[in-house]
């Protein structure tokens, strides 16, 4: 018999449109006995577009992550390019924490020698550089796009911005020489399947990459090592409107 | 309702032992409706501990692609730490392929900042190293470790390897700073639940995380790259005892 | 004649006793002309030991610039050796940033071709690399220490996390054919000076390195760019508590 | 006086045509107390182009590295640009083993602070990255360039490919900012002295580069380390086709 | 009160002129009580755009830098953009030794994520190149341009250098996406000022930057490592035009 | 019939023992028709020991290179194991320019997937680290090893240096994992032969490598690129002690 299982899937903006789309692309390629708990933070960014914002975010996350902890949520998904806060999730969390662009990125080096990133703006670039270089995939990334759009215009209803991102994964599948396309955007996760039949490649998108992946360490009853740097915070007072975070209770 | 899955677990070794104790652990953790069809190839090494053993394995590994291709199977498993013929069963397949080592080191780095390896024989760690490179993850691995004792000594009966990889495995968490074990030979499989329990970090093994590699792509609808180097092989006649490799009437 | 400069020191913890260390620290090597505003959070963690307390921390940070940029300080300084925020900092700040772990690893490789760091607790180790990944420094840095005691035993009065810095560096010199020391944490930064004097290398702290790199950077009439990816946050209202960070009456 | 020399130069592909063009060019630069032994597998793949090539020709190579080896020969020369089986060979073999990749590599780095490659098909060009990456010299190569033609159409006798990697040489010198060009085919091997004089800039050729390292290996009475991981393969029973790899007998 | 300084600012080639134009752009950024003493070898090149001049100018630097200290300076400046000798220099010295290279790529990356250079022929690109891979730097350079025009058209009085240094920082500004650009030759240095206010973006020259970084150390009363490889030059008689650096009396 | 050839060995020191010593060692491994002309600066330093030392001999160097090029050498040798002023030496030359470091590593990695260094005094492994980074080589050195005396205790005639040597060569090959091991200085060319066959594994003398490098470049007629940046230097008067560098009538 198959256990059910509870993922958190932590939108880090506080849109709650893009929330809806992405807990519908989790659903769609979710196990039966998987529940997807889609939420986002009541405060913080609109949108997530550069260091700053994934600063402001990373509070809503963690404020998540000790929320599905205390709710025993099996698994939880950060579900934003920029992957903000999963060192310190990963902290917090008794469960898996696996972050969109992680997730993304491990399974094309799986497909694909090298792939290509399609993403929002190019202020963004720096923040998927700097992962491509924390994760060790510099190597396996042969170009990054920016369709010069901001995230929201994913959300305006016009289709003008999935147009553009369809545009570069057709140029860049012809100029790079890679073999898959990374979505650089949890809002752009409804695209990948109809992307990935009509490119006749693998285009991915980390939110259902990541489900797979929490799935996948809760079937193998492994989860976040406590040992060393990801050990629960030390404990300590915090104060004033981070008091909320306070975790002692949580530790027997 | 879910697609039922079958996954073709390929043992690059002819040790019907070690494909057994593989095939054991691959179900443990398969998901109800996948099938695990285990299989070695009836001629090549008894086991892998080197360079050369893995060009003739890679023989091996390729002839079974090319039969689960024909019997139309989901996905395939390379299940020697070594990913033996990986890239060149990716061009071969229709499917995913994932390799051990790789599923291995790639969860593990979703665990732990930092992973050590333990492996069998120490000339086997150069090609662990070889993989840590190409897959760029050098940074994440703290150390390598080697029992010193063949891979078959895992099938020997007599516990003796188990029992160093345990005391290495502890070994190791004390003196590696590392969160987690990755284990370095198919022949361990069924060891990791148990250590990851009495260690209490994550101690993990490639032949289950493959299996959920392949569920994961499976349900994503991903599979290999056939646009670029991944694409099939070129067709060209070949000769002699690899004519059975001849792939022209597939590639329709 | 010489402009007069404010250049705000910012603790990203809580404690004034460590704030006030730093700031004399920052005082005793700054030039006349420099005032050295120091503030602290009036909320969040008392230390930072961890990815977490970096997460609650940079909340503080951003409020700090914030503050001081309003106040029209010539230069901010994050003192604390992960550099918390640093790059959410410079969108958000006119004047330039500097952490403390940046200018001191900066300095070390302008003095010695290898350098060794001595910080905190074991589990900062996996910050310090990190940075040093980011920065470019890999390469120049022998090795790494921990003195296994918490950073606020650096403000107990007893002198025995002094004695345990004191003591590792002392090794540290003999063991890793380093010419350099770098102190790994905001709180032993009255403890440079002597120990450059004990044991005839240079040791670094953060603080001070900090405080000249920003005197430096005014000089030169050199600021955080605004072109790119560290232009100001994009305009977007932040909602609940982060809305004291709402920027736009800024940008004029 | 000086020993004669007999440098065995594998083709790992089954054409006569190349082997003999290869043959040639080797014969035209090795001492004249050099006999160059060129053989072909008589089984396996007609060109090589790709991951999946490359694991057929290896069992060739291997194949004639133990006749060679037998034979006595005093080195080996795997002449195909992606090297195929070269740390396998190196295990297998008591006397050196140089790739030509490898050598023309080598040799273009002590000519130039930067070199091009020039190779036939686009999917190759992984293989060559990978070997970049793998020998240290990513750096050094500032381009890869392919002439979009198979490896057979430089035997066809059109002097049509051989036009192409003329025009690409071309193309590369003016472009890259390359000092050198390296020919990314073994094919190629009669073009490098021409193109040399021609495009006044090192053109290498692996085949030529090789025999002239093999030859240094042997005068230095060098030969591959059978220390660690390139010790000959432990002794294990290869059933079925592969027993003619078997090696008991020739370790004594 | 404040120590007067006195910093040896060095150019490498024997140009007077610009030797002068590299001391007006220093004193207009040095601290009121820093005197720069500008220096240039009586003999050598005029100007340094290769490996070779670099090799002619390091000795130059020497004898320098051995003045400077016999006359007791606290600093040292090596003012060419390849940083010629500065480890040797290091190693003479007993107060800090900077490059304007050097200099310049530090604080480039606190400014932005990453920069450009500009310098003048191309055939110097590649000694650039070698500086970022040794300050650890290669991530952070987006591109390097040369304006193609010699060192010494800086100096000819017709502008036209400068104009074409103002054309590539500005297209640099528009392609590279860097955030920063490094002006490439210290014959540039008069220019930074202007083309950080034209451009709205930091344009770095190195001579001043270099005088903030030796006026920081002083300030730190930090000094290049005397423990391990900078140390002092091993006590060995220098013959023939080399007597002039023999060093034997200074150790006291 | 074979041309003559002659190999010009420049130790870059001033010790006639040492130039005599490696002149044997070249001569024994050079072919019949190869000359080898051994030199040294009349002027510089005695041994080199330090980047201070380096750029002495560098200048040492490039007057050999010069001399040898009028003279006509067919390629030139660069005997120290810091390869002082090799890129210099390579703009000067029309032939080849080997340095030992870098012909030793080279075949080194093609022996053994790792090798260790052992070299002469601690504060030189800088240099060799500096100079495995430059070549790409890094991954391939398991570990460098100083027998902590100086370059000239070779020469004293006790043998003690070449005992210890041993011992080191000894212990790096029990402890590091290599499969080679690579001496770290000129003045040990004399021990490599006898020590391969006490230790049964390569250990590699680079004078003798160099030798085999610059024959094989002369068989192949390839010679150092002069399209780029290492064309001849630029003419340009250079002044005073450096004036016998003067180059223009050459560049005929």
């Amino acid at each position: 018999m198959v256990k059910s299982l509870c993922i958190q899937l932590i939108n880090p903006n506080t849109s709650q449109a893009m929330t809806e789309v992405m807990a519908q692309t989790a659903r769609s390629v979710a196990a039966p006995q998987t529940h997807i708990l889609a939420v986002c933070p009541e405060e913080g960014a609109p949108s997530i577009e550069g260091h700053f914002d994934e600063a402001i975010a990373t509070l809503g996350v963690l404020q998540q992550i000790k929320a599905g902890r205390d709710a025993g949520v099996d698994g939880h998904i950060i579900a934003c390019f920029g992957d903000p806060g999963l060192l310190a999730a990963r902290e917090l969390a008794r469960a898996p924490v696996i972050g969109i662009a992680e997730a993304a990125m491990h399974l094309a080096t799986m497909l694909a020698t090298r792939f290509s990133i399609v993403t929002t703006l190019p202020r963004t670039l720096t923040i998927a550089r700097h992962l491509l270089h924390q994760y060790g995939f510099e190597r396996h990334c042969a170009a990054l796009h920016a369709i010069d759009l901001p995230v929201l215009s994913l959300e305006d209803g016009s289709g003008l911005a999935q147009e553009k991102v369809r545009e570069q994964c057709i140029a860049a599948k012809k100029s790079d020489g890679s073999g898959a396309i990374v979505l650089g955007c949890g809002g752009m996760a409804d695209l990948a399947q109809e992307l990935t039949i009509e490119l006749n490649i693998p285009v991915i998108d980390g939110v259902s990459a990541a489900v797979k992946m929490v799935e996948s360490l809760a079937a193998l009853r492994l989860t976040t090592s406590k040992h060393g740097d990801l050990d629960y915070p030390l404990e300590k007072p915090l104060s004033g409107r981070f008091a909320g975070l306070n975790l002692r209770e949580h530790y027997v």
